[in-house]
This record gives C-alpha cells, structure tokens and sequence, in this order.
C-alpha cells in the first residue's frame, strides 16, 4: 500500500464523501429522524461494497447503530473502529459560507456540517480498510466497524447494544478516530476526555404572558429570573459556584504538566484564529490547556425566552428556558454533577418561581493508559506518514460512549485526522483535504503494522 | 338614543367587528404589512358606511393612518377620536384556546387578538356615533376620526401628519379609548401614562459559535456575557441601577396618593387572576399602583442566543440579544432615559465583548388636567349608563401619541371600556361583550350630552 493509490482515487473518493455529507443526519432534532436513517443504509451500502460479509443496522429507541464486520482473518488481531454518523444542527445557517448540506471544496478544504465531526473521519477509517485490502487483494486483519447515530444526541441504542452483547465488541484495539491533531503536522493521541452534564433549565413565574405597561414593576419576570439563576451558577472570574465541585477535581500530575508546557502554543494565535475572539476567559490563573483540558466549566448554550421576532412587543414573559453544560474531568461523575447543578439551582431559584432542571444527557470523563502496545504501532504509523510521532494531549470534549467501549479490556486509542480550526459544531465546518488524503494512509498502515505484529491475548 | 336600539343589532356588529378582528393586523411584523393595510381598508369602507364624507387613508413610510370625518355639524363642538387598528403579535400561539384571529365567543366575551386593543373600541366609538346619527337621524355633532396602524410598533406616520397639518386635527375634546375600567362596575379616567424606553442590546463576543468541549473555559461566551449585562442593570430587589434615574422621578402628590389609598384593591385576587403568579415583585416597599403607575420599571420581553432547538447542542455562542423597556413616569424623559440606558450597558459591557443598544422607539410620559368641561360630560354619561361616576386613576402603560394629540390645546380625555383583566399583549386577549354593548351608550350619551353644551372655544 502506498500514497499514490490513494492519490489515484481521491476524485471518486471526495463524490462518495460528498454524497454521505450531503445527507443532514442531525440527530436532535426530530425532524431529521428519516435522514439519519438515509446516512445509516449509505453506510450500511458502502459496508457491503467494501466486502463486509455481516453489516446489520441494529435498532433501539432512537437513530440504528450500523455494525459492520470484515471477512474473517484467522490468526490474525482485531481492531473495533468506533465512529459516528449523526451530526451537529447546522444553525446559524446565516453564517456558513456554503449551505452546510451542500459539501463544497475551497482551497483545499471539504465544508460540510458533520467533515469533520465525524462523518470524514469514518469515512477514512473505511476508505484506509479498502487500501490495504486493494494493495495486498486481501484484508490483514479482523476489522469491526460501530457507527452510531446518537452521539451528538446522547441516545441510548449503541449503550444498550454494548450491554446486551459484550462479546460482539470484543476486540484487541478500539480506535476511536473522532479527534483531531494538536497542531498542523503534529499527530496527537488522548490521554483524557472530559466527561459533560448537559441540561435544560425552564423556569415559570407566570401563567400567561403580561403587559409590561399594566403589571411591570409588579410580575415576576420569567426571563429576570433566569437570568439571575444563570448569572449565580458562574461568577464574573469564570468560577462555578457549585460546592464541592473544583474539591473533587484529581489534577493533572507534574509529569502531563509539564508535558503540556512543552507544546506549541501560541496564545495570540489560538485566540485570533480559533476563538476569534477579543480576549481569553474563565480561570485565568491557569494556562489556557489547563482551563481546557484539565478543569470543570459550565457554559449556556443557549437561551430563549418571550418576544424574539423583529420590532419590539411589550410583554412580561411568563417563561424561559436555557441550555446549559458542564464539561467533567477527572474526580467529577456525571450523576454526582447532576444531583449539584440541581441543588444550586434549586438554591438560586426564588420561591415564587417554577425552576425546573431538566437533564438531557451526560457521562463520566476518561482517562487512557497509553502504554499498551497498539498505541506504539500508531505512533510508528504516524512518523512513517506525516513525519512525526503522535504528541500526548488530552481533549476538551467529550465522548461518553468511549468508557463503555474500553470495559472489555481492549486499548482504546482516541486519535484522529481534525485540526484546531475544523469548526466543529460551528458554522463552516470543514475538513483539510491533506489530512484526509494522509489519514487514509496513516491507518491503512497502521492495519498493515498492526496485522504484523503477533496477536495478543483479545 | 337609548339601549335598546343597541341591543337590537348587537348580531350585525358582533359579524362587522368580528371580521375586522380576523384581519392580523401586527404592525411590528413585516410579513404583515398587507393585513395591516386590509385593516386599514376595512376602515375606510366602514367610515363610508357610516356616511363620513371625507374618508382619507394617509400614507407615510409605514402603515397608514386612516382618517375619518363626520358631516359638518355647524355651531356644534368637534371631537377628535383617536384609536389604532394594529394589533400586537400573537405569541405564544400554543397558549391560544383558539386562535387569535379567529374571533370566537366564550361566556359572553369575544376573544381575539385586538378585541380589546384596540379595535374592539376603535370600533364602539364608531358604533356610538353611529347610534347617536340613526336615534336621531342627523349627527349632533362633529367628529373626526385618526385611526392610527403603528401604535404597538412605533412608527411615525401620524406624528409627521400632526406635524405637518397641525390645523387638521384641531378639536374641542380629544377622546383616546385605548384603557380599561380600573374594575368591573368602575368606570376610569387617566390621569397619566408611562412614557417608554425600548431597546434592543445585542452582545457579540466571538466571529462565530465554537464548540464547548475544545474552547469551553476559555471563550467568553455571548450569552454568559448579556446575562451579567441584564443581572447587573437591576438588583434583586427590583431596584433599576441606572445612576440618577430615581432621583429625577417626580413622585405623585398627596392627594393622588390618598385618591388611591382609597380604591378597592383586592392584592389577592389581583395576584391570582390578572397577574397569575405565586407573587408580587419589585420594590416591595411601595404599593402595587404606586409601582405600576408611578415608578419606572425595566422589564426584559424577549431574550435569544445559541441552540434554542429540541436536545442539546454544545456550542458557545458568538451572539447574543435581549429586548428590554423602561417605562418612564413624570421626570423622566424619552430621550434622557435612553442615553442613561446606554451609558448603564457600557459601563457593565466587558472590554473583550461587542454590546450594542440600538433604541426602537419610546416616547415621553403623560400628565392630564382632568378639570376641564369635557370630563364632567362624561362622567355624567358614566354615572347614567354604568352606574358610577369615574374614577381617577393612572395607567402603567404607554400611548406615546398622546402628548402630541393635546398640543393644540384640546383635553385628551383617556378612558376605554376595557377590564383589567383583558390579557392586552398575551395570548387570549378577549373583550366582555356587555362592556361592549355598554360602551357603544355611554360615548353615544356622551356625543348627545357633549352636543348639547354650548361649544366652547376651540
């Protein structure tokens, strides 16, 4: 397997990418229930083109989970290629250069909701399969594709599957290829994902919407309230205030600190091209890779409440409700963080309001023991293709289902092809063609190197 | 004239009325603009009806103002009669028992959005008239009516007519029927209105929404950001902290104070049926009418900024935006407030953050001398039909067109024949139909009574 196969293919690879970013399998909302099944018989299709013998949508309550496997290689490892096919809303939809549905390449990027986050990165996973098997006319090694449909969502089917079934995922690597490299031309592999809390908080103070020229000054406002809960919940620093919560934080120790002090990073940089924004937040007592990596946050994300259409309308809303989560690290349990975000705000809320916490999902952070052997054969992979071995980072995000994939035993390696600047979750979303291209070619031979060494006890 | 005429074709008007109340007339949407322009021809063809011989519809860069003028009644006064045929938005449509603009009787009220505000009573003047011309088959007196389409939303159409033809709207008395009752049985007079301040602050703090778990902890967030904007323009106790703004109020003197001391005032059931919350709020330490008609407030209507779909998205949002109003009361002026307004956004906007307030409309509060002739007119016709004299009272509300229909000198008499608890500006808005058929007699009496007087100088 070389380079110059993939290079030979990439046309018909970018139409075929382009038809599965063209499906809008946004499994949040509702309304994309049938697309996100569309996505799932694409891949269910692609599966079966690859040569899979078994590809099944297992269904549950929600979007399938597309299962996949690879001709049977007696003898030889076999590595679980988790994934996933759902996608983030695109709104703002102002905002995208492209319609976010409608893939489009510029200067060497691919911008589609969902190029990055996840579906390009599965799509490698497959397309790296195929070349190894094109290039030697025979697979190397057992390969089990899972590719669910809930992972922006929090559903339960793939939850539900892995515990019905614990030795359909049995494995002697997992590869979770959802990440991204820590910098261009630096392959990354993570030790740590945060774990999330996110919830909807509703709040009521009234039955029906008032004018504020007959009652303001006298009815409780449901957007005031909220407000006041919201502004409570952080201070103006970026500190939570929920109790007990930084006590129970397990930092980071002295040798991933000073690991981390030893990467590129350009601070100006990270907050012009990145955030784009005027000035970093939150707890500036720590380093910007602390903040993210390493420590709690709560952030809204979104907030709605009476008159939002054009002009003005005088009314006094009798509710709102806000979108809020806190990103968990190590020490932080979700349903413990759960329980806290209840109870601080059952505390800010007054007595004459209806305050409610809605959980929408959550999971507990992770952290990786990257000293099993697959991760060396990855990093060998990465210094053969892209010239230089994979860097220790952790993530700010958070993948919940990946501590439910690591139970039987198997390393699970978090890695990826993204860059810092994909957009994620963010109109414009995109994703480097180069790193496409490169990734193909850094898994294909990772299957080879992996296919190669002897088979460790599964 | 009596009530029985009235009675007799209380069918026909109810069919007339519902059918100009079908029309969704909401100024401040664009999308309706030709509904309000309907609303408007509807008018015209009415005024035609009723034998008006000049019917005028008078254009601007908005909704036009229709205007309407009797036969000319020589050696009788001229009444000028004011009302506005725009309704408010209907949101939250969901709250509708049925739908806005399908008028519908319940329990002898018709519910409709604007069936109290205002074309419920644009139309029982019109009906006054009306009965006044056909019991005594010529009219009494001279009427005109400015029948304005941009009240709910601001506009300036009438403001440049009465700027531009000062002459034309020159009357003997000036009747605003746009209020309710002070209670069922208790016919009111206004002595005041609330100016107001609208405002829209928008908050951008980033280029575009970024993902929560790979910025989260280190980007300022839009919503976070406007939160402690909004929290920190009035505390917890319901205290507006814009420096001065209290200090320049001109608090209502002691006989008001003691006029309103004396009104029944069921703080209970005012809690529970119009205000339909578990409490009263704000700043407790003056009474409920001392804090709707004689304090400003600040109230936030709507407030919007990132995901507000179904489930969850994790996105800090880059954008944010709130609408908010100070109602303003004697000593506080439009202009003056909304600058302070400004300065008080500013001083709480961090210095990273992108805050806008872009002002919507306002206008000043309103002082009136109710010891003209007029007034005794009709509080006679109260006292015969209704049963009581009128009461005076102040309004939380605003019709910012007020100071400028008393220019020329005429009293403006404000009063309505709505009730307290006509849910204005939220869903199911309704108008009792016995205020109704009541009101269409006593401003009939009224026109009789008013005729009747020697014509005062105009």
């Amino acid at each position: 397997m070389d380079q110059t196969m993939v290079a030979r293919a990439q046309d018909r690879m970018l139409r075929e990418l382009t038809e599965f970013l063209a499906i809008p399998s946004v499994s949040t909302l509702p309304s994309h229930a049938a697309d996100c099944r569309r996505a799932a018989e694409w891949l269910r299709t692609e599966f079966t083109r690859l040569g899979c013998p078994v590809v099944t949508l297992i269904e549950g309550k929600g979007h399938p989970v597309v299962w996949a496997e690879g001709p049977e290689v007696a003898g030889a490892p076999t590595v679980l290629i988790y994934g996933h096919y759902d996608v983030q809303p695109p709104d703002p939809l102002d905002e995208w250069v492209t319609p976010p549905f409608e893939p489009t390449v510029r200067e060497g990027r691919l911008y589609a909701r969902g190029a990055a986050d996840d579906k390009g990165q599965v799509y490698c996973l497959m397309k790296a399969y195929e070349a190894v098997r094109d290039a030697s006319g025979m697979p190397p090694l057992n390969v089990r594709f899972i590719i669910e449909g809930e992972e922006e969502c929090g559903g339960s089917v793939i939850y539900d599957l892995l515990r019905a079934e614990p030795g359909r995922t049995r494995a002697d690597a997992v590869l979770v290829c959802d990440m991204s490299y820590y910098a261009p031309g630096w392959p990354a592999v993570y030790t740590a994902l945060r774990g999330m809390c996110y919830a909807e908080i509703a709040v009521r103070t009234l039955e029906r919407d008032l004018h504020s020229g007959s009652y303001g000054g006298v009815a409780p406002n449901a957007i005031e309230t909220l407000v006041r809960i919201l502004a409570g919940l952080k201070d103006e620093r970026g500190e939570i205030r929920i109790p007990g919560l930084y006590d129970a934080v397990e930092p980071p120790d002295d040798a991933e600190l000073s690991t981390w002090k030893r990467l590129p990073f350009d601070e100006a940089a990270f907050l012009e091209e990145e955030v784009t924004g005027k000035a970093l937040t939150g707890l500036t007592r720590y380093s910007v890779l602390e903040r993210v990596w390493a420590l709690p946050t709560l952030e809204i994300h979104g907030i709605r409440g009476g008159f939002t259409g054009e002009g003005a309308k005088t009314v006094i809303p009798a509710q709102a409700t806000a979108k809020v989560s806190l990103r968990l690290v190590p020490g932080l349990e979700y349903q413990t963080v759960s329980r806290w975000l209840e109870e601080a705000v059952a505390k800010l809320a007054p007595s004459w309001a209806d305050v409610r916490v809605i959980p929408l999902h959550g999971g507990d952070p992770v952290q990786v023991d990257v000293r099993r052997p697959a991760f060396e054969v990855l990093d060998e992979a990465f210094l053969e293709v892209a010239g230089r071995r994979a860097v220790l980072v952790r993530a700010g995000g958070s993948i919940p289902i990946v501590p439910e994939l690591g139970l039987a035993g198997a390393p699970v390696i978090l890695t990826g092809i993204g860059l810092p600047d994909d957009g994620l979750h963010s109109p414009n979303e995109k994703l480097d063609l180069h790193q496409l291209w490169t990734g193909i070619t850094i898994f294909a031979r990772f299957f080879e190197r992996l296919a190669a060494t002897a088979r460790p006890q599964g």
